[in-house]
């Protein structure tokens, strides 16, 4: 009982986050969507600061179960996979409406530069993200898929930011065009 | 006075939102960072969103004075006057600590889902700054510096969105290498 509301807390605060922003979502906003007495909250969290790091180990267990089937579909070669995760969320976000965007980048953006704590954890997120695009890049120059020339590690962080980047603009634009743009540039830059 | 007291509300806050973001800034820390008496705000702007407009209308021109000597250098190529334009940039962020980013991509991020009139306001300034990119880039397609094939409406748009992606990842990692390498790969995709 007690570990489901703290997880109905997390849930709830992951999704009004995402939407709004972390500065912008107050904790009895939370509170009240979630359907959770006022008061409770720091029986949870220690704070609002330990609740938005809660909320980032979350958005890191949904992103890796959402693209798990994605980049381990060992009949799909690891170039295409990269391009099927694009895809993806490419999808995704058509049905969000082009709205909210990538949660660490949300998240990278707003408070880096406000909290050391949260620039720590987001930069491992990151790193998780990164890692996904790394291994399949890594496979993919095994095969010969990809331009030997290429720096993969570069290359992985870079394909990571230009989509945060892409995702900015498609919330601005209110269209998938400049992930489409992002995709058709990565493709280019990493094709033999 | 009055224009005097207006203006240094405008650059008061235009410094503070690009650090804190704009959900995160009160009107009373912006009154009180310009030493200007409680109350007077509502004489200036209607709203903190009037404000909010006019902070991005000042972003475009500091913007634009910022790299008009830049892009208008005609002893340097076009193509060289876009990596002129990203090392302007780069030596600016370092200067910043690698902090802040680009404002008016914080801003998309942060409004775009929010206000539909930050939302539209964003989009022209977001084709302001890829139209200097789009020049470019159609200059030097008529001097044959960039690949034919390169759509340049395409590749301008690609260019800012994934600096601004680049910039997101520089405030979490604090140094330069996410814009080196945005610098990098853009100069592969555009090269003959």
């Amino acid at each position: 009982m007690k570990q489901d509301t703290r997880q109905k807390l997390i849930e709830t605060g992951a999704r009004i986050i995402h939407r709004n922003g972390y500065n912008n979502t107050g904790i009895q906003e939370i509170l009240r969507a979630a359907d959770v007495p006022k008061g409770s909250f720091y029986f949870y969290f220690q704070s609002k600061e330990d609740f938005g790091l809660h909320i980032i180990d979350y958005f890191d267990n949904v992103y890796m179960q959402m693209i798990g089937p994605v980049i381990s579909d060992s009949k799909v070669s690891p170039l295409k996979r990269i391009e099927n995760v694009l895809d993806f969320f490419i999808g995704f976000f058509a049905e969000l409406n082009f709205t909210c965007g990538c949660p660490i980048g949300n998240l990278s953006q707003e408070m880096a530069d406000l909290s050391d704590e949260f620039g720590k954890r987001l930069e491992k997120s990151i790193e998780l993200i990164t890692g996904v695009y790394l291994n399949l890049l890594s496979e993919a120059k095994k095969t010969g898929e990809i331009d030997n020339d290429i720096d993969i590690s570069d290359a992985a962080e870079f394909i990571l930011s230009s989509w945060h980047g892409a995702l900015i603009k498609m919330k601005v634009c209110k269209n998938t065009r400049p992930l489409q743009q992002h995709k058709q540039f990565v493709m280019k830059l990493l094709s033999p």
